[in-house]
């Protein structure tokens, strides 16, 4: 696959990613390793809690989220993640949901000080099969430039 | 373990966290499942990136981290998690780092509209074994009041 270079980044463009299903095997899993609450890791605890049933934890979603945009972008010149912009979680993520991720390119900047290199967000909205949302977020990214 | 309620924290109180290990293993496994740039996944590409060798994704770290927080919240009525605050990448992990996390209650306040429950964030401030800041971040929690 051709390699992309920041030069070749459109502001607004579309990234493809493939649907994610959250099966419960898998929010159980992740919870376990990572965000032991109980609404995340115990059927019956969570049926108690305030969602009445298992839910993913909020890293787990924006973790496979992060797997199908990391695939979308293809052969992208990525020198560096630089960080994670704050997350909003409006649905909870249930087994058997699955999630569409709306992602697209943002906030281009080509760097002053090395100009071998820019700056670019993903910006991501995800929603369920039901159309709710679910959680937006981004990231940032240092990309290697084509020609400088 | 006694349940604590929202009206039993303070804010600035500390949690007293574990230290996190992340393994070459780890890092890898993670890199596959959720966050599959070169530099996580494949060590020969990863020499040859910007890091000179194999970096944990930052999700992996956050991730991470965030199981000895949920650890040391102890029994806290959690009701749900309403968000995540912007996360700040500093020094990235490699294999067989050992992270500490300073984390803290803050920003609490009891909720208007709905008495029962409350409004509280953990911040996380994590460092690597030479005390160098690898990642800052926050969540924000939905909490039950013990009295309303």
């Amino acid at each position: 696959m051709k390699t992309r270079y920041f030069d070749d980044l459109k502001d607004g463009e579309r990234l493809h990613c493939e649907l994610v299903s959250m099966t419960r095997e898998a929010i159980i899993d992740f919870g376990k390793r990572f965000d032991p609450q109980p609404f995340h890791i115990d059927e019956k605890a969570a049926n108690k809690s305030l969602f009445g049933g298992l839910i993913a934890s909020s890293l787990h979603t924006l973790s496979a989220c992060t797997r199908v945009v990391v695939e979308a972008q293809g052969n992208i010149s990525i020198l560096s993640g630089v960080g994670m912009h704050e997350a909003k979680m409006f649905t909870p993520v249930r087994p058997g949901d699955v999630l569409s991720v709306d992602a697209w390119w943002t906030d281009l900047r080509r760097s002053r000080s090395k100009p071998d290199r820019g700056f670019a967000s993903i910006k991501c909205k995800v929603t369920n099969q039901r159309q709710e949302p679910v959680i937006e977020y981004g990231y940032r990214y240092v990309i290697a430039c084509r020609n400088f």
